[in-house]
């Protein structure tokens, strides 16, 4: 079986392919949010990656963290493997700030929600295509 | 400054040290709950870690996944590294079940709360010791 996105994933913008992960933006404008998605098939949990998938994937989350440190200068980030509603594996990066709603709890059972306008979509889908351009390239140069 | 561990994780039994991390357990009896914690100082967020320790802690968070797997054969496992509320870098491994009192939600922010009684968490410490003991041996061997 091939790599396919769970419908609730599908449903979120592509930002980039990485080498191992889909970079979805969450479409949620009350905080910097983006999901990394394995693209491999009929995984759930961290652990039913290979060690070396495993190696990729901590490579692409620290990538993804920087990139979300950089732009938004958020007071701390949230990474999460879940997969209790959406059982296909895929890990929240997610920057917060002191006065997002959610502050200091956890954003994934809070009530609100604001989706993103057209317009605020394509630009930060630019913005955030061009950082992972920009930090992929400076990443193979430092390693 | 040296390794501490801040004051509302050194509240939790410490199960073992592993290579990087002290592995604590969380005193919520609804849940198998794990914690990770780096030994290193001044951490906050798992970017802030070396390349190296990075790759050790993924090494611990999939030997902690099996763990919880293997001794309470759980429907999913919740990985995530948070710090809202306790900026020292820490991960949570837990252990979810259809019928948790939480499902399919996330488990910070539910209300409901049973700690261990004394004879519980010292039946748990001892399943865990063992467990940790016998799969890290595992793991030498098989890498």
């Amino acid at each position: 079986m091939n790599f396919e996105l769970h419908p609730s994933l599908a449903k979120q913008a592509i930002i980039i392919n990485l080498p191992l992960c889909q970079v979805l933006l969450h479409d949620e404008s009350l905080y910097p949010w983006v999901i990394l998605v394995p693209r491999k098939a009929n995984m759930s949990k961290i652990m039913d990656l290979s060690k070396q998938d495993q190696w990729q994937l901590m490579q692409e989350i620290d990538l993804t963290g920087h990139i979300i440190w950089d732009l938004f200068h958020p007071k701390q980030l949230n990474v999460a493997a879940l997969g209790n509603k959406t059982p296909q594996l895929h890990i929240h990066v997610i920057g917060r700030q002191e006065n997002d709603p959610a502050w200091p709890n956890t954003v994934w059972d809070h009530p609100n929600t604001l989706p993103y306008t057209i317009a605020q979509k394509e630009h930060l889908l630019n913005l955030l295509q061009t950082a992972f351009n920009q930090k992929s390239i400076e990443q193979d140069i430092n390693t």
